[in-house]
């Protein structure tokens, strides 16, 4: 029996759940799972990449439980009417190969993201951050702020975009939630004073989103735009300033903002900082990068974090995804007619 | 919009065409796309193994359309109930990256692995052949039986299983179909006057279901059970003395009988024949193989093969699997309960 839930169900365990409380949530699943890392079957994502944008398969299995998402990337979405990146996935046994549980993505990779981009924050960031710079309003951004703030408690915004009615979708969903929102006129005015900087924009180039002199000492950057080959946002000059932190380097060093370095540059595993086995920040002054690429890891965790919290709810379906003869080596009776020939 | 195809509906598509139509149909999709074989990305399938057996995602895409399968093989399912394999399956469209359409894919890679069997013996078997040896009557038994009767006429089937109720469960399903079948005590017996030889047993184990001495000159042999590391059925010597056809050598030479072989054990890719850029069967002695493990293609023409037949009927469903929100860039709308804090 596979368990299923789709967008609408997904829309209204959000509401009913609501983002924040879902964030601390998730991020107790991240924490866990990231602790234990090398209890999984690690390996990048398989992509396909073509003119429009990619398409990856992300598994990763802890021998108990399989999991893998679908998800595209495509930047000139938008422009037709469609969404940047769209998202689906599952958890299976590994035990029998049965799959368990599908689910939509796009709206759960949007929490994860956040999710782990705020718990990564909440270890390396100097404490006591109270302001957010956020450079990209798409998609993303809301689901960024909200889990600063469920984690860190962030609610003083400073936000720019090339594009102004994304600032002012923005402000139209979060201000009301009670964000203190500053649209800025460029990224040096966003950047003043913050102290988390997240860089969040979708053009597949090696665009410079933050060039190392717009950068003061002690800053967090929550680096989440580049994730793919050809599509990074920071100055290599801000990297070499920097102390980074990844998911998996094996993935991050192909798609993250390190495919601009040499293949030895450091970076510091985020899993060992929180199983103790790596320092986290070295000193206030130090500006510390997440390079957020996305690890099927987090996939993992918020497949199962969604699972165990809509179980045994209507949020999910049953779905009719496997072939269930009643003896396992006669497939064939499922669709034998039994009419005789001639 | 996602378009979905579960058991029920794959069940009631192949009742109401029959399993020989739709063979005969799904071998012209199969021929089509093996003849355009370089328009398709090709990666060897992504398998995470363990103890219990494999999980597999299997992309491809030919820059127009993408399409995966998940599939597990787990010979120990069925004494625990459960089947050997299970999968499903989708295509998407790669101009935008959504995904379009949903299938079970455990009766359809049946179907698949059947119809390629059937493909390649049709142009590398002696022509007349009417006499199929099979060693093994799992699940895919009936499917491979009737895919070489669609194909090439063949009636006549001399069945070995070291499970004698299988072989009674496939008289049962095929004998009212029409078929002549002789259970035989042994494999030599089934091999008795067979001009095909198909084995398709599911043991994870270095297994020889056919040993060289037992197989007679101009025979071909379709290898379907040995599909992965440390899964074979040929002897090492009857491989040496064929021609070796094979869907995607990368593949093949991880997962297939020439695992057992060196690195440069030459192979032919079937869909060289196809284009008439290799030749097929070289004289009427030679023992020909098919060294089939199952590639990524045969699963994207078998998955547009079941989308067309079933388009516009009541055997597709649709299913809510991709959010939509009105503004692309405004996901957390969907969610936004405008609830002001404090």
């Amino acid at each position: 029996m596979t368990q299923f839930v789709d967008v609408k169900n997904m829309t209204r365990w959000i509401q009913q759940d609501g983002v924040e409380p879902i964030m601390t949530a998730m991020v107790e699943y991240l924490e866990a799972d990231f602790a234990r890392w090398e209890a999984f079957d690690k390996v990048p994502r398989v992509a396909s990449h073509t003119p429009f944008g990619v398409i990856e398969l992300m598994p990763t299995s802890d021998n108990k439980e399989y999991a893998f998402k679908y998800v595209n990337g495509h930047p000139s979405n938008p422009a037709r009417g469609f969404q940047t990146v769209t998202a689906f996935g599952m958890l299976a046994e590994v035990d029998n190969g049965y799959p368990t549980f599908l689910a939509e993505m796009t709206l759960l990779t949007a929490l994860r993201t956040a999710a782990t981009s705020a718990m990564v924050a909440r270890r390396v960031a100097r404490p006591g951050a109270s302001v957010m710079a956020m450079i990209g309003a798409g998609s993303q951004a809301e689901f960024q702020a909200l889990a600063f703030r469920a984690l860190m408690g962030i609610d003083q915004l400073r936000v720019y975009d090339v594009d102004p009615a994304a600032v002012e979708k923005l402000r139209r969903n979060l201000e009301p939630l009670g964000f203190d929102i500053l649209a800025a006129g460029s990224t040096p005015e966003a950047l003043l004073g913050a102290d988390i900087v997240t860089t969040c924009t979708a053009d597949k180039a090696r665009a410079t989103i933050l060039s190392s002199e717009q950068v003061h000492s002690g800053v967090h950057i929550n680096a989440v735009g580049g994730d793919c080959p050809g599509k990074t946002e920071l100055d290599p000059q801000l990297l070499m300033r920097s102390k980074v932190f990844v998911e998996y380097p094996e993935q991050t060093r192909i798609e993250g903002e390190i495919q601009q370095m040499a293949p030895d540059f450091p970076v510091t595993e985020f899993w060992k900082v929180l199983t103790g086995a790596e320092e986290g920040r070295s000193s206030e002054e130090q500006i510390t990068i997440f390079d957020s690429v996305g690890f099927a890891i987090a996939d993992f965790s918020a497949l199962r974090c969604l699972r165990d919290a809509t179980a045994g709810t209507d949020l999910q379906a049953h779905i009719d995804l496997v072939a269930d003869p009643e003896d396992p080596k006669d497939l064939f009776s499922l669709v034998n007619t039994l009419k005789p020939v001639g």
